[in-house]
This record gives C-alpha cells, structure tokens and sequence, in this order.
C-alpha cells in the first residue's frame, strides 16, 4: 500500500481517508470496484476497465461524480505522486450515506477512492503455477450482479479461505449447473484439442479485463478460441489449465485438489506473449 | 439516526466513527451484523440476534474482541445515551483491515459497531400490508453464507430497487429451483389449508429471528406450522401471506405485482400475537 491515497476529488495521506461507519459500501457491500496493473506508471488498459466500471455503475445506478478522463487523470497522478512504478491501482465506488435499510433512495453522495499498491516481486522467467482447490461455493449463473466486480465478495472470500485450507493457493467455483465457472479472484481457462477454451458467456463469471487481454493474445498467436462447459471431472483430460487476473496476468494451473495438471507450452506462450502486451501498451514513446 | 454510535468500545459522535478506506467491510461486504427491535430501551430477542451473530462469525472466521454479555451491555448503554424507547438497534462487524486482495490473512482487528435508529411511527392498529415485486435476481439454495446476516448485500439491493421500480414495496426472491425463498429483508409465509407455511429449510432464506418470534407466536396459538415449496403460480390459491422482520414484525402481502392477495384473520391474529410477544418480554416489571 502507498502513503496516500485519492479519496472522493483529493489525494490525501491514507490514514485521513476515512468514511463513516454509515456509508453503505460499509454496511451492505454496496460498491464496485477495479483492480488494473500500473507498468511503467501508466493504468494497462484503462478503457476496458472503466467501460466495466461504468457499466456497473448503470446495473447498480449509481452515478459517479467523476468523468472517467478525470479519474484517469487522478489516477496517473497518484501513481505519481506515491511513485509507483510496478504494481496496482484500485479504483472503487461506494453508494455512500443513505436512509436506514436496503432501498438506495436518497443516497446521492458516493464515496471515490483510488488507491495504489508497488508490485514487491521482480520480473518472473515463466510462470507462476498455483494449485486450486474446487470450492463447495457456487456462483449462479445469468445473475445481473456477476455482470460486474461489485464490492459484495463474501462468497469469494469464503472460497478463499476454504482454498487455504486445503493447501491450495486459489478456489475454483462451480455454477448451480456443476459447470466451472471461475476462480474466486480470476477468469478460468483450460486447453484441448489445441484450443484455448473458456466457460460459456452465461456460466456466471465476471467479464474480466484480463481475460479480454488474453483473447486479445490468441487472435495475435492464431490460437483459436471458444466457448464450452466444463466440470471438475473433465480437467483430467486437458492439455492444460490457467486463470487470467489483472494483477498477474496468466497463471498456470499445477494441480487441482492435489492432483497435477500438465505442463503446457501454449499456457507460457499466451503468459510470455501477455506481459509483452502489458509492456508493449504502457512503455513510453522514445 | 441517534446522535452516537458504539464504535470499537466506546460511544462516540456519529461523525466520529469512521473507518479506513482499507476496511475490508468497505472494500468487499466482508462482515455480518444484526437488525434488532428497541422496545421499552429494551433489545428484543436479544439472545437469539446473538446467537446467529455468533454462528456467522464461525462461518466467517471472524473473531469479535467483544463478548455477548459485553455487546449487550454497550448496546443497552447507547440506548440509554441515545434515548431511544423505541426503534431499531444495529449490531455490525467486519474484518477490519488485511493484506490486498480477498485472502483475510492477517485481518485480526474487526471493527465492531453498534447504531440505534428511534422509531419515527406510532403505534398500529392493524399489520401493514405492503404490495411486492417478484424480482429477476435470484438466490442460491444450500449457501454456507445465507446462513448468516452478511454485509454482502448487492443482490438484496437490486431486488428492493427493481420492486420500488415497480411500484412495489418490497421484492421477493426466488432461488434456482424457481421456489419462493424470501424478501430482500424479510422471511416470507402464507397460510393455506389453516395452516402456516414457510419455505423448505434449505430454499436458500436467512434464518431469520422474526422468523423464529413467528413459529413461537404459531405455537402459543395452536396454528399449525409447515415447511413446504410453493412458486409464484401458487400464490394464487393462498388465504393469504405475509413477511416476518425484525423492524416490523408481521407485514401481510397486499398484492404481489399487482394481483391482490386476500386479507386474512389469521395475518392480523398473528401480527398482533407477535407485537403482545415483544411488549411482554421487553416491558420492564413493576
């Protein structure tokens, strides 16, 4: 975490941002948020993660009082001013104070913060691999909210921990259909047949930014893509698996619940070829 | 709003208690609390809201640095502090503040907040009977966190501003097996064949305390009570339905999406058991 942080139009130190105990972020999880990676003091794709922002913004009608060049700006210039090179940016909004219970009339103030971390690990050879845990929560699929990161994450963080548990460093979850939809923290992906594949469009993951820039590398590397319904029992037969997340970009799968997935040359070439896009799209013009 | 709030030991200004922007019931809905009836500056059903506060927190992992003898202590001294007779008094705790992401690693100092809220109505002569709104969000039946009273409550707040689109006053939530599981802040019952029904324990409802107040009111009347399936088609052969909550107490249903529901009796006997229960147990002795 950086020493300050951009708190509804300044950037102030972290500890002066402080909201009431009656913002509704607080009370009920009523938010969203965005994790983007920060390269070389620029937000990899910004585009795509304030068009998500804003169309969560619509589905939870919430109205941010910043255009999105503005939070743009503000962004840039906290990454400057905590001097952050590597590492994230957290842009999140919270409906903020509001009458007593559920019903969000009245709550016409939202709370902005942007907040910045410095990435603690170097440049990696390859990459990383995680084992998974397949959690016993599930995600529904066709759901409005699974549409956007909003800030109500029990579930993830309860399959989080049940992950940790089991010796595993993140949780896959399965959709009321049994079908895999996503990680807790990450979209999901798996390899066959020389394809890349990922759950279908309505299997109840979050659109994810990353998972966009992965699509992005097949197109460039001719690997086709597409769609398909997978269950746990099916990961045997992949030629490998792996997650996309902002903050890591691909990561392969080593085991699921302890038994190993294979080694696949594709999934470090899509990771090889996805941080040279990271790279590629935020490196300063010479 | 009363004038202070208990925050982390001690009553305070409302506009002092105000927590990091790094907290993660901010950040990611991550923690629980409880609604509870204020009634002769008593708490009703206190042991019941504490109860279920406590099986959240295992289900959490959350430790709260406060016993319940304790908690019970602070909230009747706010009370007191506050002046409230009758009203609303809110229990909450999040995980306090970790490390980045969804991990609760390290997150070991929850913040613990108590808040009142004085009745702005007078006393009824009959229920309220509120019109609702089937909503399009679902639940998921079988969840480890419908369990618990949790600050991850998007979908809850969807489904309330999709019924106040309506014209509605409050939702009812299917889960994916299409039954009838709750209101967004509410349990829901009807009555058919003399009988009270709610839905099947494992529908996906909160365990609600009001819910439980309402099976105690069933009994001392001698009405049966049963747990059985019922969708929205069958609302149409009911002798009528209600919504039980701690705020409230019994709420018969009007109309649910404009189709009127008959008024019963048996709702406005069970209204008025129920509000007889709260006076006898929070009236002081003479």
């Amino acid at each position: 975490m950086a020493s300050h942080v951009f708190f509804n139009g300044r950037i102030v130190p972290e500890a002066e941002a402080r909201v009431s105990v009656l913002d509704r972020g607080f009370l009920y999880g009523d938010g969203l948020f965005e994790t983007m990676r920060v390269a070389h003091g620029r937000v990899f794709s910004w585009p795509a993660h304030v068009l998500r922002f804003e169309r969560g913004l619509e589905i939870l009608r919430m109205r941010c009082p910043f255009s999105a060049d503005s939070l743009h700006a503000s962004a840039l210039e906290l990454i400057r001013c905590c001097d952050v090179s590597r590492g994230l940016a957290r842009l999140s909004v919270s409906r903020g104070v509001g009458i007593r219970g559920y019903s969000a009339r009245g709550a016409d103030h939202p709370t902005v913060v942007i907040s910045v971390f410095p990435s603690e690990a170097g440049p990696r050879a390859e990459p990383l691999r995680w084992r998974v845990h397949v959690s016993r929560q599930r995600l529904l699929s066709g759901q409005d909210v699974s549409r956007s990161k909003t800030s109500s994450k029990l579930v993830q963080i309860l399959a989080r921990m049940e992950a940790e548990d089991a010796g595993a460093d993140e949780a896959l979850l399965l959709n009321e259909r049994g079908e895999l939809v996503e990680a807790a923290g990450a979209n999901f992906f798996w390899i066959s047949d020389g394809r890349v594949h990922a759950p279908p469009s309505d299997a109840g993951a979050l659109p994810g930014v990353a998972a966009r820039t992965l699509e992005r590398v097949c197109e460039r590397l001719t690997i086709p893509f597409e769609r398909a319904s997978l269950r746990p029992e099916g990961l045997g037969g992949v030629e490998g698996a792996f997650l996309t997340m902002s903050s890591q970009g691909v990561v392969e799968l080593g085991s699921v619940d302890g038994t190993p997935l294979p080694r696949s040359d594709k999934v470090a070439k899509l990771w090889r070829d996805f941080e040279a896009l990271v790279e590629e799209e935020t490196k300063p013009a010479r």
